[in-house]
């Protein structure tokens, strides 16, 4: 039987909170099995941007980083959000380790490539090059890794990487060692037959069903990629997505009814 | 016979000079032996904290370090300069991981007391709780460690350190494993009987022969608490260390004549 490993993804609407963090971190601390926590970057950086006159701009979502946004995201991201998580962790007697991508070569990548548009620096995960036994030896020892979404090609150009394509990516790779757990938190509390109506939470969706909920629309907007994405995990062997809300980080990692959306075979 | 383990540390001289830094980091990733890179700060921090209108307090060449410039120095230090670092190193194929001292509860410290000047949050290194074995560990993976003077203490407050002080104690606290060689770069060749003449090098100083150049007036200045903690780590076990150039890492290490200022027994 292989043992669980929990992954936590977090965005900005965890980081951005000062009192929604902390009590996150403080239930992140206690879960029980080799656990491993992908933050996102938050409001951070666009507000250190305007304060230093760099103009943000963002296409379908993403952030064009120029060369002014790389050193931006990567202060606040790597820096800043990600030295912050671990100072409190450790206080929380939860022995952390903050690491980008470029660190330990966990999580080479490429510049995307430019074709409509150029992203700049933005990178393209390179999913079969991860360094899965460095995270292995950091579990080993005790040390939950807490990683950022910064990583650098081989020129050493530092990229933004996208934080659930890391949690993903990371997860597919485990997924043979271990029982993968793969949480998203998000502001909702999880996929909702009506969006406004937080009682009509779907507790599970089978793989084969995803598709049907689409076509009802239930499943729609910026839920699709991320119901997609969960869908390709499962395929590529994580145990099971969860997509919740991180107030209730505790009853969905126990798998208390109730609490997120369970996407599973 | 134990083990060479090279131990550099770097301060703003190197960090400020984007061509320098990259020769330097060419020279570093070659030396064959484990190794380890300390960073200091250099003007970034400075830089950044006057585009944000912070004003920078400075009390005896120590930064004041208050809410705003905690996060400012984390952001440089630990973020922007700590990942370039890693990411050039990458490229060089040297296999590097960027940390704080809060990282893997590296380098436990505590808020300096405020005696008659508060400096904040400055942190005072417990050398004797600084986590020797995952340094060991990585080194036994072939990971280098590159390591920001940030840290935190036990509760949760990030902190910001010297990065001489944390090459001192990490190189103290592996003196039972490794030879250490300690290497500390700036500006000058070494210690210089004349300081306007650069050929005037003094190539070696026994621990028992420091104080006699204190009282000849050779060593001083910024030079004396340099050779201080040097006689320090010598008496802690450091087998020797070398205050030189940055530029001639490649000539230090391999301990050419005419190079650097060695300290030894």
């Amino acid at each position: 039987v292989k043992e669980t490993l929990t992954i936590v993804k977090i965005g900005g609407n965890v980081i951005d909170n000062e009192t929604l963090l902390s009590s996150f971190l403080d239930s992140f601390a206690q879960i029980t099995t080799p656990k491993m926590l992908i933050h996102g970057g938050g409001k951070l950086a666009t507000q250190l941007s305007e304060r230093l006159g760099i103009t943000t701009n963002m296409v379908e979502g993403r952030r064009i980083t120029d060369d002014n946004t790389i050193q931006v995201v990567t202060m606040t991201y790597a820096g800043w959000i990600n030295k912050k998580i671990v100072a409190l962790l450790q206080s929380k007697s939860c022995n952390v380790i903050g690491l980008s991508g470029a660190d330990a070569a966990l999580i080479p990548a490429v510049k995307r490539p430019v074709a409509d548009i150029d992203y700049g620096w933005v990178g393209d995960i390179l999913p079969e090059k991860i360094n899965t036994s460095f995270l292995i030896s950091l579990m080993q020892q005790n040390i939950t890794p807490v990683i950022a979404p910064i990583t650098c090609n081989a020129e050493g150009n530092l990229l933004n990487v996208n934080a659930d394509t890391i949690a993903q990516s990371v997860a597919e790779n485990l997924a043979q060692q271990f029982n993968v757990n793969l949480i998203y938190c998000f502001e909702l509390n999880g996929v909702l037959k009506n969006i406004n109506d937080a009682t009509t939470l779907i507790e599970e969706i089978k793989t084969t069903e995803a598709e049907k909920y689409k076509s009802e629309g239930i499943i729609s907007g910026g839920m699709i990629p991320k119901i997609d994405n969960a869908v390709k995990a499962i395929k590529k062997g994580v145990s099971q997505v969860v997509i919740g809300n991180a107030k209730f980080i505790t009853q969905i990692v126990n798998g208390e009814k109730g609490y997120g959306t369970r996407i599973c075979n």
